[in-house]
């Protein structure tokens, strides 16, 4: 496929995982007594990914992370001279799900204005520290990227990447959402950040930095650890 | 397969979708503490349309839809001919479904009456106004058409569309059940308010032009987005 | 395989389907604060019957349910002779499960007795009268039944039944455990109610006519549908 | 595959194993409203096994577990000469988990510091004595395996066992959580226990007999019920 509508794959999709992820924590998480919690906001990141990994993985690979086409690249799967176009992609993408997603939140009385951003320290959900927050995104990327280098492996099931990849998300919701909110994801993390502006703003860096040293120690690890012989 | 069993298994398909759909949000979503909530209820209607999908995916395709059969037939994928019988049959089994409902819920003592319409403004479960429920039904089923096309183009994973298709309506219901009760249907919404009658009624005409938007602007996307060249 | 070893599948995939489902409602659905709910009993319900059709799929087709075994001959896919040793088979299964749940849930102090037995009228979750009862039991049953003939019709995706049938059951608690606690299966309800005895025990006839209806006429139904011509 | 990489791999996955499942239960089950709760944590201890038998099933088999090590050779599928280099690998990688997770959740005030260990009589959740954990464990266990056993049975769907092992574990969680806190699995209970100490440590070798007992009695039936003749 042309890089266009690569590009225009992971636009799509990458709006549609913030969309939808931050989309059902701040309409539906905590709804009085019927709403989803932090399960069904798992279940909806996760959902996201797979969806679109079986509704794009065919065009663009269905990264909709920068942190995953960096460990791609880590891992020898995915050529360094795509990672800009991609990566812009999956921030623009993003940028317009926040945007999407004030525009329909805002219109109830009452909305306070969150979109779901990521922190540590004074703005993480359940006020763990930085190093708590530091060693959470980066673990968590590693396994998401030994996830995703092991199940699209040859060797792997075929056909079934996109429920192990999508549901690996969602689990690493489950642990993580009290820590950072969940990143692992860079431009998840870009496009609540600077619509918010704050402190979520002042944090951003710090979700750009870990789970891209997460993924790259992932590629690596896999590039031996998948290796025959 | 004749025209007849195909309207049949859309007849089928569509009373399933409202009944498992409504029926757990009517019966089982507000039940004291135990209750299965809106995360339970979005897993239903994904999970109406991932069991009729492998069970009658291969009689009729398994709309359940008039909103997808008519992005089917933008992208390409289904005649413009067969687009009036299959939305009758729709209609139809959502009705029947409706109906069927009441029956059970209404043998309850204190019965309210509700069969789980879609509404906005003063009729939205979350007090969300116009325009923020047109956001919600024009994006959704944008993407809920997105999942289809593209988790059924010849190159996605054999077999597996019903999965990515069934949790991709259970993602949308985790997003918007606050917003317009979620319809991305306007055979599900038409059962609900014919039963239901006063503004759920007066509201249908917007579940019908909507989704039936989104979804012919997926068509049209994907067309484009999904060709080789 | 022999009939020995296809009745020994079925004796330990119902003593699952009932250990696993009622186990859940029982030991952890009103658990103060963490506990599971209806939408967690009626994931268990479904995985057991999804877990064990990839585990003796392959030796006795997993019925696991005398209802199932009836819709599928009267769809022609199972011959009568094998009906009563099935049947047999499941009912020891869910008695003995019935029987090692008891000793498991009896050991804490202050258990009541309960078994998740089924019920209707004064006996149904939610008060739900006997026509409310007979009704969904009728409808869900064949609902069920047209689930299973469809996805295990050789033209569906291969290898996914399980998936479609598992999480098709679960779909079934999620609109119907307040009405009945959810049977459409006559050994699940025998079991449990077995070793309750009183008002569970005098409404299990119920419970074994109204599934077997619904599949009995589900099995007539899908022969027709199914059928290319 | 070399034996260093099998072990690395099943360092790995049981390290996910023990990190998603103990560390959604102790950062995300308790949190205040918008926790996971109990059916969260199942969820997370069966994501944690299908993403990795995704993962790493090309190339360790993907045990994870001393007991299902155990049973797959007591089931004529594992060499007796690799039981230990897989079972130190496992418990090993628990311990790692154990202690990551202490770090992250102990940077939080107010951590009484409990890991998710295993325990019966006064160290079970609910309070349920140790003839009620006995059974459990040894059930539990012994239907884990038949449903490992079936599912990678060779007349088994293929590709699909990692959804049927995973979504396993979630059930048995879904059942036993509140007797046991649920081990079934002996590395899994070490890595906790050694960290905790205390009574989780004394109740230790309860988790190592009682699972292994399980899974030798499945191996031994599933070469019954499997064999052709």
């Amino acid at each position: 496929m042309s890089m266009t509508k690569r590009a225009a794959a992971e636009f799509i999709g990458t709006f549609w995982l913030v969309l939808g992820g931050c989309g059902s924590a701040v309409l539906a998480a905590a709804y009085p007594e019927l709403g989803i919690g932090f399960a069904g906001v798992a279940l909806a990141f996760g959902l996201t990914v797979l969806t679109m990994a079986f509704a794009i993985g065919h065009i663009s690979g269905c990264h909709l992370n920068p942190a995953v086409s960096l460990g791609l690249w880590a891992g020898g799967r995915f050529k360094g001279s795509d990672l800009l176009p991609y990566i812009i992609a999956q921030v623009l993408g993003a940028i317009l799900a926040a945007f999407i997603l004030y525009l329909i939140a805002s219109g109830k009385d009452g909305y306070a204005g969150g979109l779901a951003s990521n922190g540590y320290g004074e703005h993480s959900p359940g006020g763990y520290p930085y190093m708590s927050g530091l060693i959470t995104e980066v673990v968590m990327t590693f396994m998401f990227l030994i996830i995703i280098l092991g199940s699209t492996d040859e060797r792997a099931p075929k056909g079934l990447a996109p429920v192990a990849i999508g549901l690996g998300l969602t689990l690493i919701h489950l642990i993580s959402i009290p820590v950072t909110n969940t990143s692992v994801n860079p431009a998840r993390s870009t496009g609540p950040a600077l619509l918010e502006g704050g402190i979520a703003l002042k944090q951003l860096w710090f979700f750009w930095i870990m789970p891209a040293i997460g993924a790259l120690l992932a590629g690596f690890a896999y590039k031996w650890l998948g290796k025959e012989k």
